[in-house]
């Protein structure tokens, strides 16, 4: 069977995040709603019984066809299928409180659904959230999304983390590194490469051609070299080498107006040069509304930026959008890659 | 002759800014303000001809009584004084260009202004903006405001900028110097010294006791050591130095976050360890609507954040906002330092 609805709806496999959080209310709320069923054929991994307990929190009731872990996904269902990895029992997790089980429920889940895509019985992977400090619990070497991805998927080509709040998305040079580091780590291969990577990853969702503006690193981008000269040796360079591969970068810009321009429509995304110099913008117009997506991989990774939020999990409040968001994402993206 | 009206009317210093862009039209309209004249004894410097102008355009008449540089303010007028220092014809200046003559205006005025308080004639100055291009035709050593001040007054303790937006406080221990050498330039004393000046200020402008966050230099303030140390060794170590003297800090908070508590009224004042992590945010927020104060200083000094703006220079339409609050600003301080 391939008629339209089946073409156009490309199949999303839909990890359960972290069992104490609002991950179970948020994934069956999602399930439950008609505007993403009609987007995507999800396919949830998890297991059923913290699901059904989510939907009850949710006060939803999404009707799902329940597979087993080593089962093929059915072609022609057209409910959304869950695939019951049975590993959890409710009785095993207390709401708000990060635990080992909860980090090995998270990362079971997380690991079926990269596996499903890698074999090609999906197109894209979402999850809902993890806590940090349970998947660490589960497995010590736990770092982050990105290196468990790679690990996971056995890839090791570059890799990073966008983060999309509406159509504005940042991404960054360097991450989670000390601030003395930053200046030292900033080469004009380590830019040009995180323009391609972002020029790719904006092609994929859609931003034909991508209007992409670079940060500079010093207080006035360095004030033509009045404040550090990393904007001549460095991100200057890198902007016009990545632009001669095809790549439209604009900049270095200051740092303190790039996201104000961006905010107004000025920018697709802006690559920043170091963490927090996206982050402090991000977080304050919004981003915990906003979308994480996983990029370099050969799928769509996407999942709500905000976390597992502990003190309000199971009063049902959780709000859906920026996993609707997250989900949406993963669809328009994986009709590209499929089409 | 010491009434009512005359105690608790502190006299301001408003020296007139550059006279290209739209500084002579805020200098007119400020001086109109009923709020204004009721809340200070304004005294203007600059040139009458210029001033008319900026009133002209502003279509307002500010009714004021003029004196010559050499005047004493004259102790009993109920009407602002003009020192009309008579050094710029209006047709030297073209509008919407820097040029030397405008820096020479505005450096002389600001001055005039500084030694008028200095000598106890006025109580805190404000200046309508400068522009920086033209500050360095007139003066080729002009570094910035908090320089020529400090040189003009002979005064080498230390100053700083406080970005002041609404009632949120910037201030930060590191400003126009490259990244790269921030973490070096990161000492306790530094962050204490900044610390003590910040509070000192604010106490000054009425916040008693002030809130202040301070920001941690690294990524998730450094992750307990993970993502570098200066949150452990230098900036922690100084904000419980600073708590024994008597300095209500906390912190080093995560700087992604930290504003967006501040917004919130969490805190008074946010301390930043660079230039752009307290720009970044603060230029987010609508600081251009804000208030820069130079700390540290005997007197307040104000003016408003937002530039010459000469795009729309000349055409009556210039934003008094952030105008009023500087000298707002400038009043409360003022009589908080005289009663």
């Amino acid at each position: 069977m391939n008629t339209a609805a089946t073409r156009t709806r490309p199949i999303i496999a839909l990890a359960m995040g972290d069992p104490a959080g609002i991950s179970p209310e948020l994934t069956a709320k999602i399930v439950a709603l008609d505007e993403a069923r009609a987007a995507a054929r999800i396919v949830i991994i998890g297991d059923k019984r913290i699901f059904d307990e989510g939907a009850a929190v949710a006060k939803v009731a999404p009707d799902v066809e329940v597979i087993g872990a080593g089962d093929a996904i059915p072609p022609t269902s057209q409910r959304p299928i869950f695939i019951d990895l049975r590993h959890l029992d409710p009785a095993a997790i207390t709401r708000g409180v990060a635990s080992r089980a909860g980090g090995e429920f998270a990362l079971a889940n997380y690991g079926h659904a990269l596996k499903r895509v890698a074999a090609g019985q999906a197109q894209a992977v979402c999850f809902t959230p993890f806590n940090k400090q349970a998947m660490r619990l589960a497995l010590a070497s736990y770092d982050d999304e990105i290196r468990f991805t790679a690990d996971t998927l056995g890839i090791s080509t570059a890799a990073t983390e966008f983060n999309i709040l509406d159509r504005l998305w940042n991404a960054r040079v360097t991450s989670h590194v000390p601030l003395s580091k930053v200046a030292s780590m900033l080469t004009i291969d380590a830019v040009v490469n995180a323009l391609e990577l972002t020029a790719k990853s904006l092609r994929a969702a859609g931003f034909n051609p991508p209007r992409i503006a670079v940060a500079g690193l010093n207080p006035h981008a360095g004030d033509g070299g009045n404040f550090g000269r990393e904007e001549i040796d460095v991100i200057g360079p890198a902007v016009r080498r990545a632009r001669a591969l095809g790549v439209p970068a604009e900049g270095p810009y200051p740092a303190d107006t790039v996201f104000v321009r961006a905010r107004s429509g000025a920018f697709d995304a802006v690559l920043t040069m170091y963490h927090d110099q996206g982050q402090i913008a991000m977080k304050l117009m919004g981003f915990e509304r906003g979308v994480t997506l996983l990029g370099g991989f050969p799928f769509p990774i996407c999942t709500p930026a905000h976390g597992t939020a502990y003190e309000i999990a199971g009063q049902g409040v959780a709000n859906l959008g920026a996993t609707r968001a997250a989900l949406l994402l993963a669809v328009e993206m994986a009709l590209r890659v499929a089409h």
